[in-house]
């Protein structure tokens, strides 16, 4: 995915902003911004006065990610909370953030029980796939309720039939995580969460004006023949 | 993908099937069956006595793409019963067929009016790929709607960013077009329907995972660098 964050924190030296200042950069308005202090998502400014404070090019780079969180994941401020945690933990390397935010913003799963079935044949597939993924990845679920979905359906399928698909999309998620921003993690977030959301709502969109297209090539290609 | 419908539909002589059968071979329950009949969505059966009527494998059939609309698609009776429409009309092209059953399950768009500068973009993005889709395809409005998206989020992007998403999907949706069930018409609705949804779980899914897989590398490549 080709995102480009540069315009929005350029590499100059840091200066102060107000608050109001902050509100006009990001588009947030000053009464949201003062909730997302009291909640703790983003860090209090430098106090410079009673009642008056400082903020760095570091708050409007929060405060993107808390937009983006909200406004793009749809999340909770309590998940968002969750997510902002392991940003700022120092000791969790840039990959469990990245693991944080995608299991925020992953569908949650069925509070069934996961199929044992399944859930092995899932484990078998991400193995020949070669794939090293987290044991607990919620995503791993969502593989197998697809497969139980198919199989109550009536279908007789085991999950090779997700193999094209895991061909198709691995050379893409190689390219988007090559492009992760790697200066700071709330932009690395922001990339992490609008890249799943909105290219993955593309991503849908793209696959079936695909089937469109080859569904009227096909009809094309009947109609020549008759 | 790869969906085996032939179990359900042996290609035996038609035998006359009771509303208890149906409900024994498709798992809906009885009730449920009596008021797809009174809401018209599964034709009549043949009347054999007072309050009794016989069934065939083409009720059958049809209850099964009912189910699928209803509980994969997510759709409402009245939905569905625009997608039914178009199937029995005799006059509708398979294709439109397909067309009425993607539109019955794509995302609605916003009901702000479409941005003009995307529309046009996305339009040329189809031409450079050279995809034949209707000038009303709601799913020309989901990629506007994602470029206004990444565009407010202060991403300077253009429509060729999907590109390579573009060249992913499409070698799956040819393979999905090939594989349509071409006897029936039931039978082709119930494959786009669960293709589309439950595929495309499972895409976004992989895409999540091979993600995950990506950022693992890396990680492990930057400790064995340091």
């Amino acid at each position: 995915m080709l995102l480009s964050p540069a315009d929005v924190n350029p590499p100059t030296e840091e200066r102060s902003i107000r608050i109001s200042e902050l509100a006009d950069v990001t588009g947030i308005p000053v009464a949201t911004i003062k909730y997302y202090l009291r909640e703790g998502l983003v860090p209090r400014g430098r106090p410079t006065a009673p009642n008056h404070a400082d903020y760095d090019t570091s708050h409007v780079q929060r405060l993107r990610v808390v937009r983006v969180l909200r406004e793009v994941g749809g999340l909770s401020i309590e998940t968002i909370r969750q997510v902002i945690a392991v940003i700022d933990d120092p000791e969790r390397p840039l990959h469990d953030v990245l693991g944080a935010a995608h299991r925020a913003i992953s569908p949650s799963s069925s509070p069934v029980a996961a199929p044992d079935r399944e859930m092995a044949e899932v484990d078998r597939l991400l193995g020949r796939l070669g794939w090293d993924v987290d044991p607990n990845a919620p995503d791993r679920r969502e593989l197998a309720d697809a497969l139980v979905a198919l199989r109550s359906l009536g279908h007789d399928v085991t999950a090779d039939s997700f193999v094209p698909y895991a061909r198709a999309v691995e050379p893409i998620a190689a390219d988007e995580v090559a492009g992760l921003p790697a200066a700071s993690r709330d932009e690395a977030v922001e990339y992490v969460v609008v890249g799943t959301v909105v290219y993955g709502a593309a991503l849908a969109a793209l696959r079936r004006l695909a089937q469109e297209h080859h569904s009227a090539r096909r009809a094309a290609d009947r109609r020549s023949l008759s």
